[in-house]
């Protein structure tokens, strides 16, 4: 007997943080389901969580198990969140990439960056054009966002229709790049939809979104007062604000340089794939370095306090052979994500300390979101009018706020954090069960689980520091000569005044002399024993518990 | 020939971050002058800068190098920033600690902690009663601010008054402690006021400061709607917000219960020192365990999402018997600091997972900050109508915007960030030079330069993880078996599919077969091209160069 037929919904990423989207559709018979992939994309590592590691994934393993079932995986948009994953983890699923022209640019490069197949990746058409993948006929659904060609999602299914949002914001005068049509998502609703799956980022902003066109006139108003060089940032992606920053520079006779490479690379796929155009005329850093400072406009990335892009590196003296000084102004035109506030900080006390003037964003002027507010929220769950509201793109406390905001209206919203299987084919929600979803890390060139405990390891070094004991021991398993200590992360000298490995090495050696023979017959035994000695002595001597290494030598061995 | 006097600033921490404050004051012949440090206190470490470190100072070693002529250590008040330091730092300078009675209660308690004699605090009136330090004549005059008993210090010299108004607000109804007395502020103006040394950290606060008591209805409010347990977390110091938030809960008609021993200890401080009085009755964890959760109020430690605080511990599960569930609700009464956010977020997200409801400050409702804003900063500059204005407390871009406040009315303002030393004897400031500072870290039990290199170390081991090599050399200079590493913090296995550790022993081995014996003998060498195999290897095989620890053990040794 055949088992029925089943809509499911599994996020493996995203529906627990703002970072490593990746949600898993499925319909037909339980465990047999046809599957699509939206979207791939990598959260940013951290020091307090995740030092040394270079980039996030989310676990796919569930999906990598299944993938003869995977019929293709669509990309919405072009923020690393969503595509940032595919090069590394393509090889893992080996279904076609189906994206709009500026997005699939930007996949494939990624693809060829990872020695993969940038022809996997397919260039498609918007609504009404749809990708037929096994079950599912899907199109991609204009909607405005921070990045030109943002999509929604419309995903016609057997069990009735879904609406997945993607990023999404309510801006009908985007600047440049897809606007919001209210008719083109009124027309998808109209069939029906039973399904919305809603982007939650915004869901604590109370009130109604601001158009990207509303910052124009105060960073013109800026820049035109403006006596020294003019230095803005914001996120490299957000072409529409390249341009406004650009046209405020021009319209106040200054030449416009780009720094830093995700700039530059935005504006070439920009005026590559049509969405951008008439974009100022830029000038190299080499032209820039020969004008005078107040002729002068530069666009740099690091928005967010990253170390080696282009602001914290002028913060730090020269890029490009460009440097601030007393009198510039420095514009950040975005806003600081939460945790990147320190190296934010970092950046603009050195500008401080070089005279230069900071302008950030707290009066909100300069810089407006590209995710749709509550009430913009509530807006489309009206419009849309669905059977049922899956939250995602949030943190747990975003989707539960964007259940409760569904709930106001009477509608149904259900809570489904990474791992949560939903059955989406009756006219409420089931949860279908949980399958084991975790991070992946990209540590250097090679992707590690993050229990693992490669990276707690690491952890535990920076807060411990690390002491390395040496024995050697003969072939009648004496020790020859005395333990030895090195020390790393430690402080040299402790209570006492002596050297720190001395005071080590003392006690080491004094447990040598004391250990029964078959304790130095017994490798576990006299590491355990040794690992003890040094936490012990290191405790009273400097009030630290390090972790320990003890490597026996033995010239039997 | 004598020198003529002089009277010099100078601070050695607190103008440059907003933390471990310590400003010197000095007069007499240049080189010669009679020493005053008002405040000695601490900030604290991140994993991003200052892993494993117990707490940050201030760099006394200046101070220290001059202790024989220094009078005396005033207290402003009991925040951590600026008396946190006085137990670990106080035998270093030896000079009597002043104090008005709930801050020398906390500063006692540090002295003890620390081993050190708890009556070199001195109980200390406030203005009009002076204390004779030297040339100085010095005062504490009350203010108000988020803890009982903040005090400006009245400091005359031979070349003038000073005022240095510690940490403040203009608070007319503080709830509790000194409420802001512009009279008696007017009073200390009359004699003429030559240096206002004024706090900086809210001057980008644009709006005129809130009063304390105006947080009591929405917190009343809010704790009478609640149905299950309320939980509320602010400072603990703010005593004041503690006796608002225990009102709200008796108001309410729930016993209330502390959390915390910071919390705890505070009250029990305010209470000895009478600067609180009838706050309600607490229980006990263990009476609040017996009671139903609607009738129960706690206010708990952890407002910054400190990992051991009763918040955090809650958000992991349980604390001291007590737990959270669904329908709870949860309030930080407070903001968070920049740089703590992922710690708070962390917190917000567990009580969401667990359906506890969490209400933040987001709207400015439950918390009101205890610094005076940028148009009391204003008031406070006409009111003392001093010659020179110097700002402090405040990262670089605070100090800067203070020195452009100050101007906005026609004042001088003067930039001295950390280890500029001011000439304030004639009409105007002089930089009269620079002295080194810097942070000196607590680490265990251990003070340590933050230029020793140790944390630095520790970062590097986090980031790049570690190898240990050991190999074996005979008296005859010849390898003894083969080289072998540990690894810690590294991934097992790379590009090629064997085992890292497999892998380097490999080309470690083929290593020492080509040496020279020139190589085999000498241990740097050997070091220095043990340690490069190790990185090459390792970069082609994990796309990482690690951290390399080389031992080399010689039987002739």
């Amino acid at each position: 007997m055949s088992r029925p037929d089943r809509l499911i919904y599994l996020p493996l990423g995203g529906a627990g943080e703002i970072g490593m989207n990746a949600y898993v559709y499925g319909y037909g018979p339980q465990d047999a389901e046809r599957l699509i992939l939206v979207d791939l994309g990598v959260t940013f590592p951290n020091m307090d969580t995740t030092p040394g590691v270079d980039l996030i994934f989310a676990d796919i393993s569930w999906l990598e198990e299944r993938r003869d079932r995977l019929e293709a995986i669509f990309i919405t948009h072009a923020h690393e969140d969503h595509v940032g994953a595919v090069g590394h983890l393509w090889s893992r699923l080996r279904a076609p990439v189906y994206a709009r022209p500026f997005t699939a640019s930007h996949a494939s490069r990624k693809m060829e960056e990872q020695g993969q197949d940038p022809a996997q990746v397919i260039v498609t058409d918007p609504w009404p054009n749809k990708v037929q993948a096994g079950p599912f006929q899907v199109s991609f659904l204009p909607v405005s966002h921070s990045i030109p060609e943002s999509s929604g999602l419309v995903i016609d299914t057997p069990a009735g229709r879904i609406v997945h949002t993607g990023d999404f914001k309510l801006d009908v005068t985007p600047v440049l790049g897809d606007p919001f049509d209210r008719d083109l998502w009124a027309e998808v609703a109209g069939d029906g939809v039973k399904v919305l799956t809603c982007d939650s980022t915004n869901v604590f902003s109370p009130n109604p979104g601001r158009s990207e066109t509303s910052v124009g006139p105060a960073i013109r108003q800026l820049v035109e007062r403006a006596d020294g060089m003019v230095v803005a940032t914001t996120f490299a992606s957000n072409i529409a604000r390249l341009k406004t920053l650009a046209e405020a520079g021009q319209a106040a006779g200054r030449s416009v340089c780009l720094l830093g490479r995700a700039m530059r690379r935005m504006v070439e796929a920009g005026v590559e794939t049509g969405v951008l155009t008439d974009f100022p005329k830029t000038i190299s850093p080499e032209e820039a370095g020969n004008l005078p400072r107040e002729n002068l406009m530069l666009i740099v990335t690091g928005s967010q306090g990253e170390r080696r892009a282009a602001s914290a590196q002028l913060s730090r003296g020269k890029y490009m052979g460009l440097s601030l000084r007393e009198g510039d102004l420095f514009l950040f035109s975005s806003k600081t994500i939460p945790g990147n506030e320190r190296g934010v900080l970092q950046i603009v006390n050195a500008f401080s300390e070089m005279g230069v003037d900071v302008v950030d964003d707290d009066a909100d002027l300069y810089h407006v979101s590209g995710h749709a507010n509550r009430p913009d929220l509530a807006r489309i769950h009206q419009l849309m009018n669905p059977q049922i509201i899956v939250p995602m793109h949030g943190e747990h406390r975003h989707l539960r706020e964007h259940v409760k905001l569904a709930a106001e209206s009477g509608r149904t919203g259900v809570l489904a954090p990474n791992g949560t299987m939903l059955d989406l084919t009756g006219v409420t929600a089931q949860i279908a069960g949980y399958v084991d979803t975790g991070r992946t890390y990209l540590d250097g060139t090679v992707q590690i689980g993050a229990l693992d405990g490669v990276v707690r390891d690491r952890i535990r070094m920076a807060l411990n520091g690390q002491v390395v004991v040496s024995v050697l021991i003969d072939e009648e398993d004496e020790p020859m000569g005395e333990p030895w200590v090195e020390l790393m992360g430690l402080p040299e000298t402790g209570a006492s005044g002596a050297a720190l490995s001395d005071v080590l090495e003392a006690d080491l050696d004094q447990f040598m002399g004391r250990a029964s023979d078959k304790t130095l017959a017994d490798d576990d035994k006299l590491e355990e024993g040794l690992r003890r000695i040094v936490r012990q002595s290191a405790q009273a001597e400097i009030g630290k518990r390090p972790e320990v290494k003890v490597i026996v030598s033995r010239l039997s061995a």
